[in-house]
């Protein structure tokens, strides 16, 4: 089975992945940068701010550092053309924060931003999961760390306390089919790194 | 008593209301553009297109034709400097559509498309209204004619649609404060017209 | 040889074709109302009013006929899934339009509006095409005739005045780039009808 | 003679600037979050980022605490209604930063970034200023000084920069005309806080 908590995930796969996720956090810092824009208060603005900044200054530099590790150069990365899926998911995200209001965006984010931290949690709650000598370890121990989990834990609260205050129960269906889209295309993104073994 | 009902408002006053509403509607069109672009759905793409081109078809072409008669060339309208209330209104109303999402944009649009209808008609319905040789009766049976109301109407249908499907008793003081300020701008943006006459 | 031309296209790759372009054509109208809301003069608001008008009155309702022709409702349309494809140009396309200016988001239009043109008076000019009884014959003389080759050469035209007053040399590299992707992302749009055979 | 630098403004005149620039400085950080979304590479994102971080961390602080010693405590800042002078300035820059591109942005916002660092320079090698016992002076000395000098070095590098890779000749009078308006309503809100002494 192939796996990262299992560990045998072919490296071409996870390869293919992070470059295309480095990829993938240019355009989520944008998102950020225009939650900012969006902000109705100053406490929204400083959560948007430390998200533009915790992707900027910290998770970009994890994924260069990391694709060095794997033998891959910043240059190289960044060289590298976009995939259907990464532009497909990253334009979409973008394009509901800007016809919508900031709930639509973090409605659209949320696979990512929360979906990390659940999908880690589970796998490494998982009995076949196997740390020792796995070589995504780090990967998954950094989104099932207390840091990450904590971030994940503080959009969901964001998610209610904005649809408290800017919907309601009619605007569910709409928000759960732009959740459900966006989760495709998070899936679709998953997808194109299996596809490298190919 | 100044006024447009009572025929006694200085035609300063009104000139100056008039080149600066050329400017405002220039503003208005980018703004139901902006509608057509935050569209969920094509009924709701379609309701921004006709408020495009009846801005740009009908509105300009009647404010063209109206300054016209006023003594003021198409030219002189269009190179006379924007008044900060003009900004000042415009901006706000795009600054909403873009931050927010629809529902935003059309509240802040409303003290114009709606509060023009409710006006004109209660000017005409004043019995202090004089409209024979009342030179702005031609402006005020536009507003307060039929096809005026009928806007306003499906105006203010679309916004309850819209609060159904998009927001909720939580949204309500943000949206409110929002109508207020834009009504806020509406009213400075007459007042810049009656400090004409000093 | 698989060909629109020829007219042995298999009829399931145009239908999907047909299909995703329907859901292409709400995007495709949304860019041309931000167009509107992005307009510095009210020439170039109004050449993006009647494409609004051309996309919403006449196209849609042209797909719709197609459509229906090949035993498709628009209702049945309006509920196929968005296409990864068909997500990927559409969003690329209104990202490039607010991230950038109206230039930026016409180029990025242009691979369409200007590519059907060129794309199809080739095919009509190749001399392996044959009209008679070919099943796709409407759609090739759609926009190989006047009305459309009149449009694609306005918005040739209209790229040429934008980049003379709001751009140079230097911004020929990154606006060749943005048009090479768009480009890209048209070919895999048709390489998704295309695939719709196996 | 009224003045800064002179150090005989009437304070009532500099509580109302203030209060209104506290609340500037909230569109300010909106601004640079928009231009964090509309960057093209990874430096001018960051350049951005650090400028919604100095907003954010450090110059709405340093607004807070400087009006705290005039006697005005956050909430009631925040409480102020915001003046006309002010809607009109901020939101005009952020209509154009989203109508147009990134250049279009910094230049609407160069007559604040760029504009005090200049103003405050003049005014402190002016003969007639005055800085012993000048209620003024840490105001004055903020803008006058090296990291506020170094970062209007810093935009202005950025526009020729932006200028070279997205603009040309052609592009002047328009950039030319937003930097006038943008100054010109930089005026006006100063005028509005020299207003407040009547």
């Amino acid at each position: 089975m192939l796996s990262l908590a299992a560990g045998d995930l072919p490296e071409a796969c996870f390869r293919r992945y992070l470059v295309q996720d480095y990829l993938f956090l240019l355009h989520f810092a944008r998102a950020w940068g225009l939650a900012v824009y969006k902000s109705d208060t100053l406490p929204e603005m400083r959560r948007a701010q430390r998200l533009v900044d915790a992707t900027l200054d910290v998770e970009i530099g994890l994924h260069i550092e990391y694709c060095r590790g794997w033998g891959l150069s910043e240059s190289a990365i960044a060289a590298e053309p976009e995939a259907q899926a990464t532009i497909a998911y990253t334009r979409f995200v973008l394009d509901r924060g800007l016809a919508g209001d900031r709930l639509d965006l973090e409605v659209a984010l949320a696979p990512c931003v929360v979906g990390y931290a659940v999908i880690a949690a589970e796998r490494m709650a998982d009995p076949q999961a196997r740390l020792d000598g796995n070589p995504y370890r780090e990967w998954l121990e950094m989104y099932a760390g207390a840091e990450y989990q904590g971030l994940a834990r503080e959009a969901e609260a964001a998610l209610d306390e904005q649809f408290a205050r800017r919907a309601g129960e009619g605007r569910l269906p709409s928000l759960a089919a732009n959740f459900a889209l966006a989760a495709r295309l998070e899936a679709d993104f998953w997808q194109m790194g299996l596809d490298a073994q190919r």
